[in-house]
C-alpha cells in the first residue's frame, strides 16, 4: 500500500495553524495583486490567528514577552508616529506653500528663505494690513528690476512676473507628477475611499506618491491654481500611514489590519488640513472608512490630535490658533436669519450641482477625447488662463485662503480692506459697533466679489481633475463664502434701513451691530462644501472647529441640511462618489440603498445555461486541476463533494491553489499529472489502486468556513453582508446544493444594469 | 382529485408581498415577546417591503402621494419631535429640581414657586455670592420659623429641616417608583444598551416610566441623595423616542427601526444633560447604540441640536451659556503639566475601579441578601445617612453641581469662596493674576475637600442602585473633581515656591499665574468619569463642550486614556457592562473581542446525543407539529428535506407557526389533524392519497434566506456577524447538511461558561 505523502509544506493552513510572523515561506501568501479585492474576514482572521500564537509564546521567554507588548503596543506606536510624521509634512508643505506663493509677487533680499510676512517681522515693522508693498525689507520683482514700486510700468512688470512663476511652478507639478507618480495626481479622496472599502491599488500609497504629491501640491497651489490643498493633505497622511505600517507587520502584511491604520491617518490628515480633530474623525467615520470598528475611534482620535498638536507647535500661520480661519466675533444671530441661512443653503446646494455636473461632464469629455493625451499642456493652458484673468482682481489675485479669512471677517479697526468702508466712526475699540451704511467701497467689492465668484466657479471646474495635485476643499469655501457675504451684506443694509421691522424682533433697533456679514459668508462657505462633498455632521464640525464659533451650529447645520437635500434633489451623488463612479472603481456605497426587489439567484454567476467551474473533494487529478484554472479566470473555486451529489465543502483562493500546486510540484518526488487532489481527510475506507500515484492532499488550503446564502436571499441583505463582513464573495446555495457565486463585482455590475449604465465600466478584480 | 385548499389568509409572506401597514390581520405579526431578541434582517426586510409598497402606490393618487411624502419624512419629524419634547422636559426637570433643592433650605414667602435666586432676582438684589442667605426676601426655615438667621439654635432648626425635607422627598420618590413604574429606578442606561442591541423589555421605555423618572429624578436629587440627573435623562429621553415613535407605524411597529429613533433620543438625553450635542451624538455611537447606522448619525444629530436649542431657549440655568460648568479661562498649559495630568489620570482610574468593585460588590449583597426585600427603607437608610454626614460641611451641604462649578472655577475678583483666600490684592480687574500663596481658608478647605471626597465615595457605592432614579455622571465628576482641585493647588503652590525650576520651562518665572487649579479639577474629573464609564472620545467631547474649553483637549484626552487603561488594567468592566452582567442581559458586547479558538460546531445545539428539533418540508402532519410544539419550548424550527436527507429548506418561527395553525383551524374547513403540512409548492408527481385529507400548504411563513454557516467557522466569525447583523440565530451546516442552530442565547452562555461564569446567569429569550 502506497503510504500517503505527508504534505511537507512549511504552508500555513490559513485557518487552523497559528501564523507566526517570520514563516512566510511561500512569498505572498495572504497577499492580494493588484486591482484585487481584499477579503476582510480572512485578513482578520489571520490576525486573530497571529494574536493568540504571539499571547501563547508570551510566558516562554522574555524576549517573547517584549514581542508580545511591542506587539499589543504597535497599534498605539504606529498611529503615534503616523500623526507626528504627518503634523511635520502639513508643516512644511504649509511653509513651503506660503514662500512660493510670495515669490510669485517678489523677494526678500536679506534672506531669500524668507516669505513676505517673516521679511517684514524680521525687520520689527508692524504688518497689519494685508496690502502688497506694506514692507521696505520685502522687495516686489517690479523693484528687483530697478522700477519703482508703482505705475504702469511696474504694474505689467508684476503682472508677468506673476504668470511666468505661476507657469514654471505649474509646469513642474505637472512634470513631476507624470514622470514619476502619475498616482500624485488629483485629490484622491475617490481612491482612498475605494481602497479603504477593500481594494488593492499598488503604489496609490507609496513613497513616490508621497514625495510628489508633498512636493506637487506646493508648486500647484503657489501657481494660484483654482485648487486646495486639504484633499490631498488627506491622500499624504494615507500614504504616511500606508508607509509607516510597514513597519509593524501586524499591520503592514495585512491588508484589513493595515485600513484600521489608514483610516486613522485619513482622520490626521483633515486633522492638520482644518486644524480640526475632532472634525477629522468624524471625517473619516462618516466620509472616507468603510468598515470602522469602534476600537479605532479611540486611536484614530489620538492620531488626529497627536498631528494637531505638532502642527500648532509647528505654527506654520504664525498666530496663536491653529485653525485656518479663526473669526474672533461671538455675537447670537437672530432667530428670523435663520431664513437667509437656509436661503443660503439652498443656493449652495445649486452651486454644487453645477458644479459637479459640469466637472463631470468635463472630465468625461477628457477622458473620451484627445484631451487627456496632453495632461502637461492642459496644465500650462489652464495655469496661464487662470493667472491671466486672476491678476487683475485684487480678490483673486490673493490666495483663496486669504480671501476666505477676509469674507469670513468682521468689519473691525484694524480691517482696512475696501469691505469694510462703511460710514462709520471707530471712537472706542472696545466699545460695540454701529450699524451703519456701506460705502461706494464696498459696492465696488461687491461687483468685484461677483466677478470672483464667476471666474472660481468656471476655473474649479476645469482645474478639478487635471494632472496635478488638487483639492475641493477650499475652492468650495470660497464659492460660498463670497456668496454669503454678498448675502450677509445685503442683510445688514436691510436692517440698517429698516431696523424696527419684526423680522429682526427688535434685535436691530438700538443701532448696534445685529448682523455679521462674516457669519453669512461662514454658512454659505458651509452650504457649498456640504453640497459638493455630502458631507453632514463631519461638515458641521470641521467648520465649527475651523472657526472657533461654538455658537453659529445651528445657522451651520441649517444651510448644510438645505444644501444637502438641494444636492440629493438636483443630482445624485457627491462629487467624490460621483468621480468614483466616473473611474469605474468597484466601491459598494455603505449610504446608498439596494433598490431592487431582486433575489440572490438574479445575480449570481453562472448565468442559467452555463456550468459552474467548481473542485470535487476527492476525484480530480492534479491534470483536471490544472486544465480547470488554465480555462478559467475565477479568483476562486467552490469545492464540492462530488459532480453528482454537489454539497458545498469549501472555498479555494486561486493564488493559493496555484502556489501549493507550484510549491508541491518542486517539493514532492512522486507528484504525477494523473495524482488525486484531495480537499478532505483520505478515508479509510477508501483504498487507492496499487497502481495509482499518492495523492495530494491540500486540505490546508480549503477554506471549510465560506460565507453561504440560499438563493432566496434577497439582494439588500447579500449586500449588507458584502458591506458588513467585508466579504468578497458568497456562495449560493439550494438546499444545501451549490448554485452558484455572488463577487463583489457580480452586485456591482447588476446594480449598474438596472440603473441602465454599462455593467462592463467596473473595473473587475 | 381533492383540490388542494387555496390559502386564503390575509396573512402576509413575510419576505415576499408588499405589506401594507393596515392589513395586519393577523395581530402581533412582526412584535416580538417580552424579553425576546429581535432579528434585525428580518424587521429591516419588512420596513423594505412596506416602504416598496409605498413608493409604488405613490403615483396613484393624491392621497398616496401625500402618504408618500409623510413616510419619508416620518423619520425627521419624528426625531424633530422627540427633541423638542427632550428639551422642554428637561427644562422642567431641571427647574423642578433647583426649587426643590432650595426648599430644604428655605421658602421664598412673595412667591414660594421661586427658587432662592429667582427670589432674590426678584427684588433686583445682586447675587454674586454662592453664600446661603444673602438676600432678605429669601427667608431660611429658622427665620419662617421666628428664629434668627444666625446662632445655634438656627443652625439646628436648619440641619433638622434639612433631613426632613430630604426624607420626605427620598421616600415620595422610592414609593412612587415602587408603586408606579418599577423600571424607573437607577440609571437606565444598562438596560438601554441592552434594549438597543436588539432586546425586548415591555414598558422599560413606557409612559409610567417616563413620568415617575421625569418626577423620581427631581426628588431624588433634591433630597441631596449622592447621584445625578444626567444618566437618568438619557432614559427619559429614549422614553420620550419609544412613545413618540408610535406616532409613525413606519418606526412603532417595527422594533429595528425604533431603534433608530432610539438611537437619537439617547443622543438628545446626554445633549441636554450636559448641553453638549456632538458629544451626545458621540455618545449615542460610541456607548450606547448598537447597530448604529451612519445614515442615523446625521438624523440624531439634528434631534440632539434640537433638544439642546430647546433647553438653551428655556434657559433653566439663568445664565447665557447652555452649558452646566462653563469655565471662563483659557490659560495656555505648560507642556510639563502633562506628567500631573496623567497621574490624574491614573488616580482616576484606580478610584473608579475601587468604586465599580465596591458598588458590584453591595448590588450582588443586596441581590442575595434580605435587604432587596425593603427597597423604601433602604432609600430611606441611605437618605438619612447622607443628609446628617452632608450638611455639616459646606462643601457637601452644596449641590453636586454648585460643587463641581465651584471646584472648576478660577479664582477671581468674584470668587469668595475660602478656596480662593489667596495672599493677593486685585488691583485691577482686567489686569492678569499673579501667583501667589495660599491663605489659611485655602488648606481649610483642601481637608474639608478630602473629607468631602470620601463622604462622596463611599456614599455613591451605596447609593448607584438604591429603588430611586440615579444617575452616575455627576458623582464621577465630582469626586474627580475635588482630587483635581487638590493635586491642582500643590502644583500652584509648587510654581509659587519655586517658580524657576526647569520643569515649567520658565512659564512661570514672570509670576504670572501660570498654574490654573481648576483646570486640573477638570481634568480629574474626566479622568474619574472615563473609568467608571470607560466612554474615550465621547468623554473628551463632552467634556469640552461641557466647559467650553477648546484648548484643553490634549490635557483631557491623556488623562481619559491614562484612566482607561488603568482601569482596563485593574477590572474588566466599566460600569454600565458590569450592571448588564450583573443583571444577566442578554447583551453582546461589540467591543469585546471574542477570545476563544471555538468552531461554531462547539457552540451549536444540540449537543451530542440529542436530536434536532426539525420540521420536513413535506412530510409531518397538522398532528406531528403540534407535539413538536408543545414538546419543544425553541422560538423557532429549521426546516429540511426529509428525516433522510437532512438538507436546509428554510426556517420557521414558532409563533408564526402558531399563528397560522390557529388561523388555519379558524378558517379552513377541510383541516384535519392528519392534513399533511407542505413548506415547498407541491409537487405534480406527489399525487394525494385518494382519502387523504387536503394539505395545509404553509409556504408564506416559510423564511427560506436563513443566515447559515458551516460548522467549521470560527467562533469569532460567528460573532461577527451575530452583532454586525443583527441576526436572532444561525443554522449551523455541513456540506449542505443541518447539523443545529447557534442563537445569541447559545453565545452568550458558551461566553459565560470559557469565563468560569454560571451560564444559566444570561436571562433567557
Amino acid at each position: 500500500m502506497v503510504e500517503h505523502i505527508l504534505v511537507a509544506f512549511n504552508f500555513q493552513c490559513l485557518f487552523c495553524l497559528p501564523v507566526s510572523s517570520d514563516t512566510d515561506e511561500i512569498p505572498g501568501i495572504g497577499q492580494y495583486e493588484d486591482f484585487h479585492t481584499i477579503d476582510w474576514q480572512r485578513d482578520i482572521a489571520r490576525d486573530r490567528m497571529r494574536h493568540r500564537y504571539i499571547v501563547k509564546r508570551k510566558q516562554n521567554s522574555l524576549f517573547d514577552l517584549v514581542k508580545g507588548a511591542h506587539d499589543a503596543w504597535s497599534g498605539w506606536v504606529c498611529v503615534l508616529l503616523v500623526g507626528l510624521a504627518t503634523g511635520v509634512v502639513a508643516g512644511v508643505i504649509d511653509i513651503g506653500a506660503s514662500w512660493m506663493s510670495d515669490l510669485k509677487h517678489g523677494i526678500c533680499p536679506q534672506a531669500f528663505w524668507f516669505n513676505r510676512e517673516q521679511c517684514c517681522w524680521s525687520n520689527n515693522e508692524s504688518t497689519v494690513s494685508l496690502d502688497l508693498g506694506n514692507c521696505s525689507q520685502w522687495l516686489t520683482w517690479s523693484e528687483v528690476l530697478g522700477q519703482s514700486r508703482e505705475g504702469a510700468g511696474a504694474y505689467i512688470i508684476a503682472y508677468l512676473m506673476y504668470i511666468a512663476w505661476a507657469l514654471l511652478f505649474a509646469s513642474l507639478a505637472a512634470a513631476l507628477v507624470r514622470m514619476f507618480a502619475p498616482y500624485a495626481c488629483g485629490s484622491g479622496i475617490p481612491e482612498i475611499k475605494t481602497i479603504l472599502s477593500g481594494f488593492i491599488i499598488r503604489g496609490y500609497l507609496g513613497k513616490w506618491t508621497l514625495i510628489i504629491k508633498s512636493v506637487g501640491i506646493m508648486l500647484s497651489v503657489s501657481a494660484g491654481l483654482s485648487l486646495g490643498k486639504e484633499g490631498p493633505m488627506v491622500h499624504i497622511a494615507c500614504c504616511i500611514g500606508n508607509i509607516l505600517s510597514y513597519l509593524f507587520p501586524k499591520y503592514g502584511r495585512n491588508e484589513a489590519k493595515k485600513r484600521e491604520i489608514l483610516s486613522a491617518a485619513a482622520a490626521a490628515g483633515v486633522s492638520v488640513a482644518f486644524g480640526a480633530p475632532i472634525g477629522g474623525v468624524l471625517f473619516s467615520l462618516e466620509e472616507v472608512s468603510y468598515y470602522f470598528p469602534l476600537k479605532t475611534l479611540w486611536r484614530s482620535f489620538f492620531c488626529a490630535l497627536v498631528a494637531a498638536f505638532v502642527l500648532r507647535s509647528i505654527n506654520p500661520f504664525g498666530n496663536e490658533h491653529s485653525v485656518l480661519f479663526y473669526v474672533e466675533y461671538n455675537n447670537p444671530w437672530i432667530f428670523f436669519e435663520l431664513v437667509p441661512f437656509v436661503g443660503l443653503g439652498i443656493i449652495g446646494g445649486v452651486i454644487a450641482a453645477i458644479f459637479i455636473r459640469a466637472n463631470l461632464y468635463w472630465c468625461k469629455y477628457r477622458k473620451t477625447s484627445k484631451l487627456g493625451q496632453y495632461p502637461v499642456t492642459e496644465v500650462l493652458v489652464v495655469t496661464a488662463v487662470t493667472a491671466v484673468l486672476a491678476y487683475p482682481n485684487p480678490y483673486t489675485r490673493m490666495s483663496t485662503s486669504e480671501l476666505i479669512y477676509l469674507l469670513f471677517r468682521k468689519c473691525g479697526v484694524t480691517n482696512l480692506d475696501d469691505l469694510c468702508d462703511y460710514n462709520r466712526n471707530f471712537t472706542d475699540v472696545k466699545s460695540a459697533i454701529d450699524l451703519a451704511s456701506a460705502g461706494p467701497k464696498v459696492y465696488r467689492a461687491m461687483w468685484l466679489l461677483v466677478l470672483a465668484l464667476i471666474f472660481k466657479l468656471v476655473m474649479t471646474i476645469f482645474t478639478f481633475g487635471i494632472k496635478v495635485p488638487c483639492g475641493l476643499f477650499i475652492p468650495s469655501l470660497c464659492l460660498g463664502a463670497i456668496v454669503g457675504r454678498i448675502v450677509g451684506i445685503g442683510m445688514e443694509q436691510l436692517a440698517f434701513n429698516y431696523p424696527t421691522i419684526w423680522m429682526f424682533g427688535g434685535e436691530c433697533s438700538t443701532g448696534k451691530d445685529c448682523i455679521t456679514p462674516g457669519l453669512y459668508a461662514m454658512v454659505g462657505a458651509a452650504a457649498v462644501l456640504g453640497g459638493v462633498t455630502r458631507m453632514t455632521v463631519s461638515l458641521v464640525v470641521v467648520m465649527f472647529e475651523l472657526t472657533g464659533g461654538v455658537r453659529y451650529i445651528v445657522p451651520l447645520m441649517a444651510a448644510a441640511m438645505a444644501s444637502k437635500w438641494v444636492g440629493d434633489a438636483l443630482g445624485s451623488h457627491g462629487v467624490y462618489d460621483a468621480h468614483i463612479n466616473l473611474n469605474g472603481y468597484p466601491f459598494l456605497d455603505s449610504k446608498e440603498e439596494f433598490a431592487h426587489t431582486s433575489l440572490a439567484a438574479d445575480v449570481m454567476q453562472p448565468k442559467r445555461n452555463e456550468t459552474l467551474s467548481v473542485l470535487t473533494q476527492d476525484s480530480m487529478t492534479v491534470e483536471d486541476v490544472e486544465v480547470l484554472m488554465k480555462e478559467t479566470e475565477h479568483n476562486g473555486f467552490p469545492v464540492i463533494v462530488s459532480r453528482e451529489s454537489q454539497y458545498l465543502v469549501g472555498f479555494v483562493l486561486r493564488r493559493d491553489l496555484n502556489l501549493a500546486l507550484v510549491q508541491a510540484r518542486r517539493t514532492l518526488e512522486g507528484l504525477r499529472p494523473n495524482s488525486l487532489v484531495l480537499f478532505v481527510n483520505s478515508n479509510v475506507q477508501q483504498q487507492p489502486q496499487p497502481d495509482s500515484p499518492p495523492p495530494l492532499s491540500l486540505k490546508n488550503i480549503l477554506d471549510m468556513a465560506p460565507i453561504t446564502i440560499t438563493d432566496q436571499t434577497p439582494m439588500e441583505t447579500v449586500v449588507d453582508m458584502f458591506r458588513k463582513l467585508g466579504l468578497r464573495q458568497t456562495l449560493v446555495t439550494h438546499n444545501g446544493r451549490l448554485l452558484g457565486v455572488i463577487t463583489k463585482k457580480d452586485v456591482l455590475r447588476y446594480v449598474k444594469q438596472m440603473d441602465n449604465e454599462d455593467p462592463n465600466s467596473v473595473l473587475f478584480n
